[in-house]
């Protein structure tokens, strides 16, 4: 391809944003030219506003190695201050903002041009996808009805929860194949997963030695949003929406002394039987049609599944492809939730396919399949 | 009451032993008289037994504070060589052996004295109940064919597996006032519950961290166990036993870096509505008729039902009751897993309730109703 | 004795306000009557104020148990809103303020009564002493003076930096009976020491599987602190002071993944030579000049030295004496710091004897020694 | 080059010995064509050695990703039934043994080839030296008068104890240009120091929110080997030996709840007045003269030196390098040890540059520089 497409990012000094950063890194089509951040980092280059997080001791990066090297001199806009007409000079916007901030400035860029984004703003809004590339594409088809009702240029493409994502891809191929009837759900997640924030952050205090048995509204984004994902796109005209899958969903999520990677063990009801070797090779050409697009940043395998009775666990398999494929073992047969089923244990890296590196995979998608337009 | 029972320990320099220890120290019924070990033990003082499990270095004590004093210069014997007449002058033995050991030293003593053990060993035979007091207490007319079938004078008498404590307790009055149709349950179980030894026990590198999903044997022990202390006492002469329970039971069962209490995220179908508060009450009525009986370590409560969504927590909640108490959250509706029923999340000491002291509990529930005669 | 004193809580919400209550309960010469907080939880119930800390879920109560059910209904009131009169109907003052709070509160209620406080605001203040009781009792002489300078009928007696406490309450009987020329110390703190504030609260993600090898300001603290403990008692008219004591104090503090319990690494060189069965006697010793006294809260022994090289180990050693005895062990000679010497292993509960449990003991050694005047 | 030197590892089936085969995965030099391990594996498959230590789930494979696809069907030999004349069709040797087999087995194979190895049985042998490259390049010549004396054609070279790795590495420099008088340690070593083996391997239940202050033998091999690391090669004809540095060395080694990494707190006394920056360009120029060897795995600085005084973490810094690389941080002044001197933290990489991969760096630099003859 020729140019690359300019990409801004938003809330860039934040864990989540860092991650935008880590995923954008010498990335083939997409090319970090601006940084945006709240009033406090406006102004500053993007060293002086990771330098001001570490309290003046270094840099405040959370994500790895270190901030990107050609990054550090850029210039941090203010979010909150772009213009109606949007960034100048940016064809695509990647967003790790809060939720709140996100409400309000998302659709301002959206008005002209794509944004991609790890906040739950506008996951529930009718006419907004939550995209897993792979898993959905044809709710991509929602994102023309969006433009036209909103009168947007752009689009908004929220991601969907961290604790959704590898859940949501491991059971469209087993609902595309067996049927789902239901699923009844326990996580184990990360303390990445509440991120850094003073409000959010786990405290050691609270999880060395110990679990935390709740996390405030998760269970029920968990059961929102994978109905959405696994739901039918519907196109009449005018009518353009996703039918929530009638698929019961009952979850119980809880947090543990792990940094990172949501661990789930998974029950499911099928309605038709479900062999263990049917399942694994139904969950093992997860993602296949998506090779022949070449995505840039697509693993190998949407989803791996191991043999091996003690996987997957966290710190050993997270980061299978590159933190983008789920990992999935003990596949054993269910027979308590319904006369039909398997039951499972999987691992998604909450902070890379669960995040920022999944939302650009899902841009990567969009962008080849045409969408962009 | 007038003079104590004298009472054996075996296994007492493991972990396990070391807790019937901590359990049995200022009993006002028992008093441990004798201890009884591996062959390496033999003939050692207690004090030198424990020496040399540390390596000369201090005493390999790891059951919290410091061994009873009194016991320190008891000689220890061999567990393996006891005549085939029992321990002269022991009334009553508490076992801690490990299940292979178990399976041939547990029946020499039971043909004397009665033995009460934390081993798998005997679990699984028919004329053997598994008894927790408060629960089950009609199992315990099982022991009169045991000791008939067996031409025994004592018994043996094994409590659960520690996952499965916790989940019998709740799960009992729920069954008998509800109706229980189907469970569904995910272990995020301790450090602890795989002892010290050099096979079992969780290495740091493993477990830090991380979660390991698969515990060998345990996911079996939890459905067989639960539906035998669920089942019914068949008293027909000749033909006594257990009939399990008809409750399908599916679980995964996995470790996490927590040292003490097993953690379980339960999900109940009942034949009957259940409404929260009617389960509720239930759970908080369980073991109320056990208060008569004033039993010495017996807590106030078997089970305590938290309103905090964040509790139970095992560093917070597992020494409830002095790690004899289960406590119960997050007690919410359940409708995937059939018409009626529960969720809830659940706490129980696995090294208390689970091991030693629960077995203390239930030979104090047999002492007091008769059954030693 | 008769009538208890009045006491008041400042702070009374936060974690270390928390330890107080705990550490005062059911106290025979001390009962809360009063509790201060911040404005957002004046006027409130201790329940109610408890209750918003946790968002409404539960209790924000981290001092473990539960909190003193006789309190809970009492109401809160506003610490920076006391009158310059002090408080009515009070004998004595427990501040857990942060630092800056304290600078401005705590003088206030020392005008009319006395104030022991875990607060660093005033520790270097000319005539304020950091007393630690059994270790430098003559320190408190400068009390009155601090009275007639400031023409308060109270005073203000802060304790130490938890770092600072073990170290000192070790170092003052070698200080004494060896001479203290030098030492080297490096700290492995624990979580707790950090809090659970916004700002200062150690977040799992930094902790879990690492070791933080920085304490802003926690080094400086504690070279200054210990030496003016040590240092000695001036007592000119209108020049009282305290002399530090000329000790090279070099020390690295690190944070590292435990809940409570500082451990430190000391090497000493001592003026005289100083054979381990002599400095072992003298620590052994430190403070039993106390136990004539009487004191409610004294354990049984300031210093516990161990024999087992493995010890002492924070979940195994920080509760001894109810938390407020230090543990010793790996007592060894030192030879490189100096010509004699000594090097050891402490370990010192920091948010009992190195918090608000050491401060209470300090207030019950100046009451019966009659300072409170 | 030309053709690869064919390379043995021994006792490939362990922890150690994988981390020998990860360091030599696709090296240009040596290439890995035998295998040999206790007579447990001997006759098996690599992948079937590697099976039975899983006990049949999965593979024993501990050192991160998968082992060697290639090496996966080679056949394991018996370490310990190597003819006296060595192994047949190998160049180098790598040993991974524990110290009683090496004691025994690497001289067998040093008569005929060079054996790099990670066990202590001959540090301490007179005509051994501990190489690091670019630390004591000098001591490379003992290797001649050890062949000589033992009539071997080739020779043992083994690395130091991990714990002495970083700190060698760093007061070499610091010796060299200051003069080092004496220095004081303070280690904070991670589990995977202990391996996995049942004897040594940490337990959870014993580090989790915990620390233990003593690793048996671990502070005399810290004393005695870095005296010999910094120690003069002494040429006389038929006196070879290494004279060990005169310098006074006192130490604490403890072990914490980390996966990997030693992180130590050193401070040093100086000959010389020794300023900050001095010392930091000291450090950084350490290794400096081998990149002109051009060393397959040489990292690009054996020492990194960090402003940041929150640095180094072990879970952020222990991969600079590839792990072979020590970070230093927290550069100060001492004055309490002595007239001179600083004082910082370093962290090495215990199982990396502290072990395997450090001996394969040594091979390189003997390579390189033509002792192998």
């Amino acid at each position: 391809m020729g140019q690359k497409l300019r990409a801004a990012v938003l809330g860039a000094t934040g864990l989540a944003g860092q991650q935008f950063l880590v995923a954008l890194a010498r990335h083939p089509w997409f090319e970090v030219t601006r940084l945006l951040a709240s009033e406090r980092s406006a102004g500053k280059s993007y060293r002086q506003a990771l330098a001001v997080g570490a309290g003046g001791h270094g840099l405040a990066w959370f994500a790895g190695g270190a901030p990107p090297a050609e990054l550090l001199e850029l210039k941090v806009g203010d979010a909150a201050q772009l213009s109606p007409d949007g960034p100048d000079g940016v064809d695509i916007v990647f967003s790790a903002l809060e939720s709140d901030a996100a409400k309000t400035i998302e659709p301002r860029l959206a008005a002209s041009v794509p944004v991609f984004s790890t906040a739950s703003a506008y996951r529930n809004e009718p006419d907004v996808p939550i995209l897993l590339p792979g898993i959905n594409p044809e709710h991509a088809q929602l994102i023309a009805a969006q433009r036209q009702r909103r009168g947007w240029r752009g689009f908004i493409a929220p991601g969907p929860n961290c604790t959704v994502t590898g859940l949501a891809i491991c059971l469209q191929p087993i609902a595309r194949d067996f049927g789902l009837r239901g699923v009844v759900m326990t996580s184990l997640q990360s303390v990445s997963g509440a991120g850094r924030s003073a409000s959010g952050g786990v405290l050691a205090l609270d999880i060395l030695d110990n679990i935390i048995p709740y996390i405030p509204n998760e269970e029920e984004k968990v059961e929102r949003e994978l109905c959405k994902i696994l739901g039918s796109y519907v196109g009449a005209t005018g009518q353009e929406r996703i039918e929530p899958a009638a698929v019961g969903v009952s979850c119980t999520c809880t947090r543990v002394a792990v940094q990172e990677g949501h661990t789930e063990a998974v029950f499911c009801a099928t309605e038709k039987p479900a062999s263990i070797e049917a399942v694994r090779a139904s969950l093992e050409q997860c993602g296949s049609q998506l090779s022949a697009l070449e995505l840039p940043t697509m693993p190998k395998r949407l989803i791996e599944v191991s043999d091996d009775p003690y996987r997957p666990q966290p710190r050993l398999d997270r980061d299978a492809g590159n933190g983008l494929t789920t990992v999935v073992g003990r596949l054993r047969p269910e027979r308590v939730l319904g006369a039909h089923g398997v039951k499972f244990v999987l691992l998604s890296h909450n902070t890379k396919m669960g995040a920022a590196a999944g939302s650009v995979l899902t841009a990567e998608f969009l962008f080849k399949t045409g969408l962009f337009g």
